[in-house]
């Protein structure tokens, strides 16, 4: 997406965090390139592509101003998918990353809030936010190494 | 393990089947080679390798006599792979084979009971059971599919 | 195919052995099975998945009475996979199973002997010969792991 | 390597070009990032993952102003690794990129006039030049795609 044409990425609703002690808000990342992946834990294709991809990121790029983030977005099996099951899956797969657990809707629809607000298709998703807030990716499915790195490295670039 | 020396594998206790309406157990499945993959639905080398493995031998061998069997033998993480969520696990992933989950223990100790007696040291275990009900294989880890492959090949040509 | 049907496999033609000091035939080679990779070392089917089987299955199977057998079929670019080539390749890649070079057709056409009198689409082929010479599998192709070790147990079985 | 410190990589030395009609030089590549692989046709390790990698740069990054070239430096085999042969890999993997061959050591040593000059250690060795024909990054082995992607988004940000 284009610069000039991106619009500030609407803060995120999230219940819960784990992996991280304090609560966090996409403003306080302002400054920061900002990977989410929209994820749920027993998606196949989040667990063998997003996942692993969403480690190394936060890996190789968490000291060159990349915050990886996880967004679990909990669309369907809702009883298999709740937190505590969520902070098994996260410490099995030893991620470190925080990942947030999207706020379930207020109204009873299987979809939780931040999906809803950003429309979301599906999972996995990956969106990437640049130093201003701004969106300038959200891709449905997976999204190779290759382009996603130069992504970041342009992003990473900016002023 | 040498056939003349292999011993018949006790019985499964399982406290409720997936993917199949009737319970099973070893004696009923006398004269087909079976496959028991033991493994917890949060445990990253069984969703990477066994798993798929297990949906190969499934599709492949089901109607050359093999039986493929999984078994969720849960011993750690109890409450985020209960069989509700292993339900969605075995819907997500597309998975056919019956699948038995362990019995808790009677003692609250965390290893269910066919783990504990057939004395398994984790997941994925690999156990292949002849024709007359002999274990011939058990294997903590992953069997590539070369050597799986034939030793399958072996199992099914003894009489 | 099935072993009441399967026909003798009419003997190879080869110019020049690798990786063996004696030149071999099929008939030494009755009593074993015989794992036959018709391949180019140029091929790149050939090179990501035959090379690689073939590998595992020499290291894996000669002792159980697998004998695994490269045979260089060139057809095309016939200047660049000479026998000094292929003798560079098999170092490089650190193969250890005895490889033949397909000899050249005797009126100049480009596909070599061998290939011609078994009738050989293209490369990578795989070809199984069973312990009284009988050819029991023809797979133009890759033959995956999980068959192909299973079609090898159920050869080894028989007397 | 810091753009500050980084020097202008010499030019190499290249006896004939595949896939481009026109020679060229580095000078003439000033103002695009250039990738560089340097590799040869029966090195496992540049098969396997340097040339895969090099097609997916020039399909993705060649109109986004990365020049991928290919520099064939034979230092071991060279009867086997002749530019005929070289014709025959690039046409059978598909190669779209100029592939350049390292010009032969005037005085006979097995070591081409490029590596020499360059100091490369082996294939396969990736470097990568900024649009002001700086060296800014030499690796010897594999170079991830995500590390690689970054690097390149990194440079096409320079002015």
């Amino acid at each position: 997406m284009d610069a000039a044409q991106a619009q500030l990425l609407p803060e995120w609703q999230v219940a819960q965090w784990l992996n991280t002690e304090q609560s966090m808000s996409l403003a306080d990342l302002r400054g920061q390139v900002v990977l989410i992946h929209a994820f749920q834990m027993l998606c196949p294709g989040c667990v063998m592509h997003a996942i692993p991809q969403a480690r190394q990121v936060h890996e190789q790029f968490a000291d060159q101003g990349v915050a990886m983030i996880g967004l679990h977005t909990v669309f369907e099996h809702h009883d298999a998918m709740q937190p505590h099951a969520l902070a098994a899956f996260i410490h099995e797969y030893g991620l470190r990353f925080p990942v947030g657990v999207d706020a379930p809707s207020a109204d009873g629809q299987p979809v939780p809030r931040t999906m809803a607000r950003w429309g979301l298709q599906g999972t996995p998703t990956t969106l990437v936010v640049d130093r201003q807030g701004r969106l300038r990716l959200r891709h449905f499915g997976h999204v190779p190494d290759l382009p996603l790195g130069a992504f970041l490295g342009r992003l990473l670039s900016e002023a």
